[in-house]
């Protein structure tokens, strides 16, 4: 075992504070990586504050990492020390059930790994994420890193990149397609950045006219402001797509009513309750509603792959390791442009 | 104009009765159908009731209308004297739009004109449907009807067979798929039917023990109680497709955790209010919540073609014009295997 620095909270209603915390030697198959980033997911705060329960403390969040090789096990053939990889918010699963044969390991029949406040394939061992100095991962798990791009800025891709690519490939979004923004956070800014790359004519729906200029510079062609109904009433059938990216309690309907003919709504948060859905919407114009988690490993990486074609990365703002609590307080404000990420040279 | 007899509702809260009606002469592109037989669509009900509101009395219902050709305008090419043909729920559409443009004139973006209490592309005119001795519809609104099968037992087809047949062949439901039919009424005796016979594995959903028997001898594979909780709990994750045919207050979660990942629930019925959806059902899994309205004209003629050919009928109860309002309250109670078909021949 090796010891390591990192952050962790140690109950929910507990600041973040230094950790030491124990990781496995590299087995034959495993990867260890000297983390330089790591991005702040809002996913980070609902579980070291136990807000979706189930939280197993001492937690150290973090599954937006990027690094760079330090070890590598006897069987491992993709990497190399030195090489720069990423990991995101899965580090294993059972690898042989339909949904992993079909590289799509975000819905593994018999359980995913998930980088932190998760239990390792032997269903004991606990996972720790990226608020740390090193990971050590197998290697299947762990996706190449172009040096072409600002790493920091690369950290959001493995869950706010693959979260909001993952669905826009899935239902086939390309040129031409109408598509709309809900939320302009960490993944909203993604979606318009990503749906704009693909030839999407992208508007962002937002309550706030404060956004217009953000959307504008994220590559948005269009903005709409839905809290005026007649604008609403306007803008019924127009869009193919919606991407909500809302965590809040919301009016699914509302929205609903906007898609054109056989439109997708993809919904990417997760309020607190459940939503209203009148039949009507979907009925009366073949409409879809539906969901989807993260991405698989395999699509992560052509997604970094396609990031670094395109030259894409997340807008970030960079914090020392100590400045986490706050950070945490800004991002449930709404106040950061789009997200936070660790610069971990600042944990020694 | 000439006067025909037919049945109507002349007000929410009268029972039908006979009622004159004046159709038009046929025009250049009009044919003239004797109605042999028309179905009891659940529709008819809420129309006549005033139940979704906008009921232009008098109103002669029926939407599943199968007859001979009595007469035919001097474009008509399609149709000659003496051929069966049948009508479904729209008698026009704008024919330009995007949807109709693409044969979905269910989703005519400038107002179909539905075969009853609608209005025609005049935007004057109302229609009136087949509770009566004859209709007039503009050709590429009528639909050939094979003689090779029962014509009563045809007659459901154009309004509850299109409309489940439509989101199967849409959402491409194929040999092995396994799909799950909520409620075994009209349009889900047909879905079971339907699906059976491409292949799909099919079970049928039930609150009650007693439709066990009907599930099998319609051709659905299994049969599940969904009021014992664990066997709700062992089916989870189970279905490729679930189609609710279902119109009264209902929780989709429930069924939505039964769904595979990427499965897709299909919404036939419009309940009388928005159900709630927990946005972690279909996200957990990729999965759909989707709509489908009936079937536009080409995929009608297309599905009449495939029962035809697969020798697939609706389950019907033959009744005299002076019994529908008995019928419409056996209707109600579900007193019915599984459709309600009135021989016009006892108008006279």
């Amino acid at each position: 075992m090796n010891a390591v620095k990192s952050y962790a909270a140690k109950s929910a209603d507990k600041p973040l504070e230094p950790y030491q915390l124990d990781r496995r030697e590299p087995g034959a198959d495993d990867v260890e990586i000297k983390i330089l980033y790591c991005g702040v997911c809002h996913s980070d705060i609902h579980t070291a504050r136990n807000e979706w329960a189930g939280t197993m403390y001492p937690v150290v969040p973090g599954h937006e990492i990027v690094g760079k090789v330090t070890r590598v096990g006897d069987k491992v053939s993709r990497f190399k020390v030195g090489d720069t990889v990423g990991v995101g918010c899965f580090v294993d699963s059972c690898g042989h059930c339909r949904n992993c044969a079909q590289d799509n390991e975000q819905y593994c029949e018999n359980g995913h790994s998930q980088t932190y406040n998760s239990l390792l394939q032997d269903k004991k061992t606990i996972t720790y994420g990226g608020y740390s100095s090193h990971i050590v991962v197998t290697q299947k798990f762990v996706l190449s890193v172009s040096d072409k791009l600002p790493l920091e800025k690369v950290a959001p891709l493995l869950c706010a990149g693959i979260t909001t690519y993952s669905p826009l490939k899935h239902w086939n979004v390309q040129k031409g397609d109408t598509l709309a923004v809900v939320g302009l956070g960490g993944l909203g800014h993604m979606a318009v950045k990503l749906a704009a790359s693909m030839g999407a004519e992208v508007t962002v729906l937002s309550r706030s006219k404060s956004k217009e200029k953000d959307a504008a510079e994220l590559g948005a062609h269009h903005f709409e402001l839905t809290t005026d109904p007649e604008n609403m009433k306007r803008l019924r059938n127009t869009f193919d797509y919606i991407i909500d990216t809302v965590s809040a309690e919301h009016d699914y309907n509302e929205y609903l009513s906007l898609l054109r003919t056989n439109g997708v709504m993809i919904l990417l948060g997760v309020p607190p309750k459940p939503s209203d859905v009148a039949a009507f919407h979907l009925i009366g114009g073949r409409r879809s509603l539906v969901g989807s988690l993260v991405g698989g490993i395999k699509e992560t990486q052509e997604m970094l792959d396609y990031c670094a074609q395109h030259n894409i990365t997340s807008d970030v703002e960079m914090i020392n390791m100590d400045q986490i609590n706050e950070a945490y307080e800004r991002t449930l404000a709404g106040d950061v442009h789009y997200r936070f990420v660790i610069d971990m040279a600042s944990l020694n």
